[in-house]
């Protein structure tokens, strides 16, 4: 499990890195992106709680480190964050044409058919092999919180809804909350898992809401002109399956913002304090 | 004097807008951003001040817009922000294959040479032409301050020390301190100027320091790992200059920080705070 440095630069007292690893889940090359706040970048035996952050379609690990501000917070909170990137990349790694499919367009699943399944298991990267790496690697305890934006939003819900002992809370801006219902979902998941839409409902936050048994505490941020609201994200979906369910999600509905990272910035500051405040409930990891 | 509007998204409750219009300084059409915060985006009768932000080599006024993460402090301050261009564009407009010369690096300044005076008079623009159309266009009163990075922290400078009328205050972050004397300036004031040196000279902040007769207060911020320290920046050659003429600027030395973005958006805060002290003194604009 060794992982290559590229670059570490200072920001706010901290510093933020870029790693390239081999992965043996993505089977290929994969960069992601830490921030350390001060003291996480030395062995100064404080373990600190991280917050992984899914971005969204077309991305990598670099949008979310560059534009949304979170290091701020993350400095003042004691926080890692953990940026990976959206899919498996290369050469040998299939793609395809449109950018809502393949490379950049992981959609944090496992996939099963061809040509996708040797390479697409973004999912069991997530829940397991990244994870594994940055506990082998950096001073983080085992205190997980899981964010993300859009396609990125979807896998935090998805993979939190799913993973409930791994994490102590879910977020998401702007997510796909119901994925088998909508155009982006429809077309990857039906070439990421073949036609059979019972396997989707695995990956639809919407439908795992309600079967979910282990309650962790979700906050999920929409701005009301974002251009994909009505036909992709179908936040309402998830509101209402949630009410169906008594599943507690907090739906903060933001007027005048649109889908872009400049309403991710804007925000960020209370998703980080809303996963401080279980990130960092009865810390006793200081060794 | 009309603009055009292109986008306009919501950021921390103000609007983050780019525009583009016709110069007439630089004889073509030219982009820039304005972050407006809540109550600039409409006619409510308050007129807000103004920030100038010059961005460095290659950028446009999107990279400041996106990566600094300034907007935060501009919404709780009150203060509009201005991003123009780094040099006029265009297919017309002469260039240069290389990063440091021609379009993206027009190091403010009025050229007198062939190719180059048809268009590049970025100086003009900036003190002139930009300030007239924001103020004739924007709820924005005439208090002006000015900062910017590296050629823009270049610009910052020499912009306000010979304009102290024109702006409240002045900053920089990893400023080209001396251009007369690093390899950036002498390129770029040889191409536009002519090898006649003394006329270098107006466009070299730690020449111009000792010349100014009304101080405006100056603030430096300087990261001690940044690659192009010693060779482009020159920060010594300000601060001798600076004390040797008795001008009170507040130099700081940050400690591992590089010349990158995630070093503006480090101490943005502190810049806009600083402006603030003057940009708001016994602010009667109310109208």
């Amino acid at each position: 499990m060794s992982i290559e440095l590229i670059s570490s630069v200072r920001s706010f007292s901290g510093q933020q890195q870029q790693y390239r690893h081999h992965s043996s889940t993505l089977n290929c090359s994969m960069h992601f992106s830490v921030y350390l706040p001060q003291g996480a970048d030395s062995e100064q035996g404080h373990h600190f709680p991280v917050l992984y952050w899914l971005s969204g379609l077309t991305c990598t690990d670099a949008n979310f480190s560059q534009k949304a501000g979170a290091q701020r917070m993350a400095a003042e909170l004691g926080i890692v964050l953990v940026v990976p990137d959206t899919s498996p990349r290369g050469e040998d790694v299939a793609d395809d044409p449109s950018y809502d499919l393949g490379q950049g367009a992981g959609f944090y699943v496992n996939a099963t058919q061809d040509p996708w399944k040797q390479h697409y298991r973004m999912y069991d990267y997530i829940v397991e092999e990244l994870p594994a790496l940055i506990e082998g690697n950096f001073p983080v305890n085992q205190r997980r919180a899981i964010s993300g934006h859009s396609m990125g939003g979807h896998g935090a819900l998805v993979i939190g809804l799913r993973n409930p002992e791994r994490y102590t809370s879910i977020s998401a801006f702007s997510p796909i909350c119901n994925p088998i219902a909508c155009p982006w979902g429809e077309k990857a998941l039906g070439a990421y898992l073949g036609a059979e839409t019972t396997h989707w409902e695995e990956y639809d936050a919407s439908v795992l809401v309600g079967r979910a048994i282990n309650h962790r505490p979700i906050l999920v941020s929409q701005g009301d002109k974002d251009e994909f609201l009505e036909q992709q994200l179908r936040p309402e979906a998830l509101q209402m399956a949630a009410e169906v369910c008594g599943y507690p999600i907090r739906f903060e509905h933001h007027g005048g913002y649109d889908h872009s990272y400049y309403f991710i910035a804007s925000f960020i500051e209370e998703h980080l304090r809303f996963h401080a405040d279980f990130l960092l409930k009865n810390d006793h990891s200081d060794s």
